[in-house]
């Protein structure tokens, strides 16, 4: 874990990390390494989701549901062997307790409770990545939780909390410049940047929310295209049409849709025959 | 861990381990150490059951609910941090999934779900112990768990899988006799037998079953004078008045219902007065 | 409602309600109608399991999903809808608590909780069947405790009790000669009986338990050749060879599995070609 | 339901309903009726919270616990038949589906999950309180979906769609001058406003938000002569010492602290003796 995004930011205290602050000049000049990591083991007992088996031919790191948004304890076994199997690393995929809504829905939940429940979902992961000869190497929260730790000091505390609870040093995968990635950091916690090949960037290389237009790219081709610019290059064209700079040690693929693991499988074949390195950051 | 019900029966093969096979008379000469445990942190939310923290200063092992019939990770955290100050040792109190039940219902949990979801709840509370400068030192099943596990021997096996799951040589606390022990050791785990000052017992030495007249001891005094013969004899008056014979490493105390601590505090009393010394085993 | 499986047997005292004490002679002399019923709204959340609008185009009668094994609100909301749309009746599909298992566990549910847990299935699902200009137009029990009511007198009470506590008179539908339609018709509510086109049934109009080779019929066409037997013919060849009667107002499809609507249309097709009249029996 | 709360706005289009708009001077003249609500039911399978039969002789009308944050349906039926023979009106307590935080943590549930959550668990409670010979009279939404309605459109607005597809014309109790009274106005539906004896008042007669000090009354002398000047008078000393006017036909008691029945049957009393009369609003 060598990866500068590790390294404590400037100026932690202005809480205005941009995502050019994670950015590692000096480890990219030939040959980047890249993570793909995706959500996986979201199914929850009768119901499928995800494609596992696919997926795990796929990524470098494995996000596991952990039982509050998806993801049954039987499950959680299976997708953690398979990850051995495969040489993926496992990391814990926390969420609000909240099966109905999938962990979608934001909720206020007091940070003491929050902290132990993020750690309670980190512990039960723990167990099954242990028993098949790995272990949780990171954390990162889901849905709701990691959009609300984007800008909410307090529930990213809360969540730090819980990760540091579970255990030393573990990283914390998420979004540049996110109120999580400078609690991590006040924290003395690794944090892992991520960014998305399938999402617009502003030309001050944060993501263009979700309820605008255009916020979500859907073009197969130009996904692929995405992603080998953000992994080789750093680099992605922004919605005004500028190219901006994307520092990111891991690209986040989708697994839960129709044709998400044939997509996930083109882009990894994209970067291979670029020469780009792949690799897990944990 | 030097109690002798920890060694593997001589015979596991037969299956039929009598409650007589647990005793350990070399070790019970003159100074029986008697561990006292109880049923903790088994409120949820906003519903408090347990009075913790007077527990907390009764028994040796706490036997800790781990949100799958009770207990919130707030609660389980609090539990941990509370045993470990106390010197008490933390067992995981695993369940069924049945919260509107208090996993008092009978399940027909597949093999292979009911082990990953016995893991996931020891893992929970793993990482809740050691943030508290200690560890899940045991497991003991509750409830309906508990009781299916005296005699049905596939859910007893899950439950030792789950066990094995969650970490190496953890001793599994219950009824001497039932199919759970006989399973531990044949998985090589340590075993303690576990007795009830507050319940009835056949000349055989097993108990009579709660729907029979008189299976339950409710007089204060009564169960306090049983709990010093189990302790410091080994013995206790049967249903049809010989005494008999209960070799158990450990007292069960109950402690969710009215009067329930107070009545733990006169126990542990008598024991005190009676030169009987108080340990965890594990 | 005037299709005699809804009178009371001749002697419900007897416990041995055979499947022929079902039929109706009188009313099947030319042109048979028969129901079509499948599970419906069986996903939870974000999760999808049951093609809901193929199958509305296909069915008379839908067994909607209460939240217990499946079935959220919305998904609830919208199947009563399109049910209402279709024409076809809405049954209230009750189950066990137990999300995680899909209600495909038997659980040991006191019977004063299963009634209530019943009755409060019923009354959430009328709220959306009313909404919609529809109503509960009968109860069927799912998985586990539909299997546990074939032969479980207490439990079949239970439910029984549940169906009385939310609305008059509402049919039963179940396998004929279960204790679950003794049950019903000791408390004076209308019984209808079902068939499974991909069950093999014994020479005495009994299934064959899954667990026997066999048990179930996975070739389509076979499957369809049985429905339109057990439609037109209330006939059905046994797993011995010989013919048995089988007499079943309603067939039940089978929605839950790949190809499940494709398999589903044909049925009908095929029963349609035949001159079977189709229509829902409440 | 004479009560002139119900009448609509004038101008429910402004959406600023004060608390005086709700104020019924007419009525007021000599005898004023008064409503005690609380909430009951509030326990879950094992856990219990409120004394829900020392309220029932207290209360004039019942707020029930649907499920979601508290309330098994055994429980919810036994409430139902409780009020029924006490004669309590029976209304709906729906909650954000929150069992782990007891339905105290805000959430972005989207508006047609939490409407058809809402009349799921009104239509689950109206087949209890028919089964008891009564109905569902009212309904009125527990703690942080109360709040959360106070002040969002779109979630109070989303509470009137689940109360309307549970039946027509079910009055919401509220808070006067809430966006949830502003919502039901709009569609049609009867509201009534509650105040709070326990609760201070600023001098324009909106509560003190509870972060602030002094914003709950804990001294139960207080607490009886607040209640007696709400019912009476219509009118309680604010926060600054100046009298304010107060209208509401229902004062809330509070029913699951130590102490709050026997506060509860002292308001009661109070009341009686001088003269207010006590009666349901529906």
């Amino acid at each position: 874990m060598t990866d500068t995004d590790h390294r404590p930011a400037a100026d932690p205290a202005t809480g205005t990390v941009a995502a050019e602050d994670t950015t590692a000049p000096d480890t990219t000049v030939s040959a980047p390494v890249v993570d793909l990591n995706a959500d996986l083991g979201e199914g929850f007992g009768r119901w499928r989701l995800t494609d596992d088996e696919a997926l795990l031919s796929v990524v470098t790191s494995a996000n596991v549901a952990c039982g509050y948004h998806g993801g049954d304890p039987a499950t959680m076994r299976r997708v953690c062997e398979g990850a051995a199997a495969h040489g993926v690393a496992i990391g814990a995929q926390v969420s609000y307790r909240d099966l109905a809504g999938f962990g979608r829905r934001t909720m206020d939940v007091p940070p003491d409770e929050l902290a132990a429940e993020v750690a309670y979902q980190i512990g039960a992961l723990q167990v099954f990545a242990r028993a098949a000869g790995s272990a949780v190497r990171y954390v990162k929260p889901h849905g709701a939780l990691y959009n609300r730790c984007v800008h909410d000091d307090e529930q990213a505390r809360a969540v730090v909390e819980g990760v540091r609870l579970a255990g030393p040093g573990l990283p914390v995968l998420g979004l540049p410049g996110s109120r999580l990635h400078a609690a991590a950091r006040e924290a003395g916690l690794p944090v892992v940047a991520e960014a998305f090949a399938d999402r617009a960037y502003t030309a001050a290389g944060t993501l263009v929310p979700r309820r605008e237009p255009g916020a979500v790219v859907h073009d197969p081709d130009l996904v692929v295209a995405r992603a080998l610019g953000l992994a080789r290059d750093r680099r992605v064209v922004s919605a005004d049409g500028t190219p901006v700079e994307v520092a990111a040690r891991s690209l986040c693929l989708h697994g839960d849709t129709p044709g998400a693991a044939a997509l996930a499988r083109r882009v990894r074949a994209a970067l291979e025959a670029a020469g780009v390195r792949l690799g897990a950051f944990a």
